[in-house]
């Protein structure tokens, strides 16, 4: 997820962490992300709870243990390794000083967390889509190649495109047929966390997974807020279940940063409903909607972000520990088996002594 | 829905274009409205989709095909005639200083789209209502008159009246019965983009259109933006389906502006449900919520209605062709038989040589 | 719900006048709440409705008055008496230094409305919990005893803790077993407007009730807006039904206030759903967003509020009467029956002479 890491190197690493749970939580400050339970009393801020009175509660204590047993395991099993992750950094071929990025679309299968395997609609084999990251200015071709069974169509969403690249079938070109290629070419006009997504029979194939983030950065460097890391968070709610960049708890990906980082969280919502995203521990500076500054910026530790909708945020990690991070319609992270969906976390790690 | 051109003219036109489907396209600039298919590689941007694979290929293209042939039709009816729209510009009898404006509440057949009739409830036979436009410090006169089986009330949706004018049975006044006319007469106190509705079992009645828009211009003309077009842009989503001003997708009203205007767009949401609007190509610049301007304009292209709220938008119309705009969550606007819903369009016309 | 006047009193003042009616209303000013069915025509601005035309309408009128006897019934029982409130303000204990609070969750039966007993999960028996109200930089202890059959734990939500005090199970601490006490302590790190809840099986937990507000004063007084009252406003969704502050219409709260006051308002959704809040009457100046205040205030009547969120508005309390004031989804507000759910009232009383 940062900048300087490839998307690639990320996951390895936090792959390692899920098999090497000890590695991982070497790195981890204050508290544990891997769901090792942690001990009371550390901070002796704390104090530890009271041993509950033996006989009355007893049955009551069994089957809240056989309900907290389910949420241990959950949180134990996070970061959990599935297959392979989408949102990966889709480096261009650079052909005549034309940035040229190949996607195929096709059927596949896609494993949300662990053994929840889902039908899929797919760009290069991801949910979501390969990220696109590109500069203002630049002249850029996507070549689609459309191997599922329907037409489909892509869309810039965000990009202020001339009209017959904008991707809607009927009204801008005609559909991209079963089999067929289609040619998207132009000069990137506007900075900002733009989306690529399917324009056709849309309901169904983007809720599949056929969408990806298409991030501008603006001409003049200077004018992006300093970061150590900058990620994109998708959200999305269909088919597939409660999603951050195509992956439900506990195979989402928390972030780790170290304590006195700065960073920037790119939400873009692909989803048919409202996600109110609740950070713990810190508040979220927002900085952009939809690619555009905001005139003064504002904090906030829920932001609502609507279908359709990027909303930039700065996290100054000042707070060290593990702070979860999650949807707050609540019935879309927690049920009484433990969390689920949308729900990640954060990592803050202490100077390391 | 130009002030410069009466609702009748402008529906008229809109009604010969459906007809007289070359007529309207030789207005649009680059690319059709109404469907036409747009012929591909005209800019000299796009190259031309390959032609599918035949053999491995053929079934799909067949099912696909079939698909996207109801997607075709559908682009092609719009914009379709319905025999009325609403929304109508109502001018106001002057009365000895008082403008006086005269609704009659009664159940009709309404024609969301072509064929589709729903039983509904309306202002003067149209859903939504007839537009009401004042001007702050107007002493203004409604003259309710209830044609329905049920009690009704009117409320003014955003005006600071004197609590005896506020429309709440059993808290402002008595309900107005079958048969019964109520007079409603206030001085116009704030400007804004506001709404007149019911609010007497006003889930069921609101639901079945009794509604419309209320524009109080503010009482030094110098005071609002310039604007070529003025636009009243009422989101429903009850037992009429998903509409725009009280039309389904493809029974909706473009916007048709020249390149270089200016339009303002006044949203208004009358349904139980958020709304993200989504405006293709180019980006809405956000000035006034609820009939108060904001501190400062901001920028997007998806921006979240809720149920209640009103929100302004400048959109400077640079970009040349005819441009999706509808609601983003997708299935109010798409569906595996086409668009339908919440789905309209921006013309924008390049200069005609 | 004054800063004046205590909860307890405050609510005995409440059911005095739901019980002497004619005593409240002689402290309101051009109608009434309570609905007795104002006197058209009072103003001298609204005519009298005339009787309907009586053979044909005849049936109508009928069915349409049996409505309208519901509807009337539901204005006049609010505000409904019930058995007790939640929010309560809760003193603490002062232990060396330390501001000490207790709280207990246990299962109740809660009153929402008028004979509507559900089963809650509750703080100290009330629903919402207790109000706790600090200021930054006090030193904090909260006491958890858990007597309910399920595990919990505390979260304080927009408190940016030492992350041992989050209450997140199995990330920062074990949960508290049924019959076991837990002691969060921590020093107030930040202003405004918060929360807390369960973090543990919390879709169920919190929907259920247990959830209160946690209001920090800043450290300096005089950074706060002067308001003559200062007022939670708790929206739910849950299985209790829509709710303000735990009660339904007819047994939610009216806010009384003088003609001039300025009262402040902070929502806090701890549903799963938008509320888009709608004040009749006089618009809401926006100050603070989860506690931080906004770079500029910015005017509405309907403000949108989403799970986990908080929004702080400034009312002045210009325009006398009674004021409709409820979510604007109209299915959360109103039925065939009449009024329900989000609905209360703002009533401002004129100077009585």
């Amino acid at each position: 997820m940062s900048k300087s890491m490839s998307r690639d190197e990320e996951l390895t690493t936090l792959a390692e962490a899920a098999t090497s749970r000890r590695a991982f939580l070497r790195n981890a400050s204050l508290t544990a992300v891997g769901g090792a339970l942690v001990a009371c009393g550390k901070s002796g801020e704390a104090a530890p709870a009271t041993p509950p009175a033996a006989p009355a509660a007893a049955p009551a204590v069994n089957a809240a243990d056989a309900m907290d047993a389910m949420h241990e395991k959950g949180m134990k099993a996070f970061p959990a390794k599935t297959a392979i992750h989408g949102n990966q950094l889709l480096a261009p071929k650079l052909v005549g000083g034309v940035k040229v990025f190949e996607l195929t679309a096709r059927e596949i299968q896609w494993e949300t967390a662990p053994g929840q395997k889902v039908s899929a609609l797919a760009y290069n084999d991801q949910v979501p889509g390969p990220q696109l990251r590109v500069r203002e200015g630049d002249r850029v071709r996507i070549v689609l190649k459309n191997e599922l069974k329907q037409s489909t169509a892509m869309h810039f969403h965000g990009l202020e495109l001339p009209n017959d690249q904008d991707g809607v079938p009927y009204i801008t070109e005609p559909p991209v047929k079963p089999g067929a290629t289609r040619t998207y070419e132009f000069t990137v006009p506007n900075a900002g966390s733009h989306m690529y997504h399917s324009h056709h029979n849309s309901a169904y194939q983007v809720g599949l997974g056929l969408l990806g983030a298409f991030i501008v950065e603006p001409r003049e460097a200077g004018k992006e807020p300093k970061v150590d890391q900058d990620i994109v968070f998708i959200l999305n709610d269909g088919a597939h279940g409660y999603t951050f960049n195509g992956k439900s708890f506990p195979a989402t990906v928390p972030i780790v940063a170290k304590k006195g980082e700065r960073i920037r969280i790119r939400y873009m919502n692909e989803g048919m409903m409202i996600h109110p995203m609740h950070l713990h521990g810190m508040h979220q500076t927002v900085i952009a909607k939809d690619g555009w500054d905001v005139p003064a910026p504002w904090k906030c530790d829920t932001l609502n972000i609507a279908p359709g909708e990027r909303w930039d945020v700065i996290v100054n990690c000042t707070n060290p520990g593990t702070w979860a991070f999650h949807c707050h319609i609540l019935p879309h992270a927690e049920s009484e088996h433990g969390m689920f969906g949308m729900v990640t976390a954060l990592v803050v790690q202490d100077k390391i002594v």
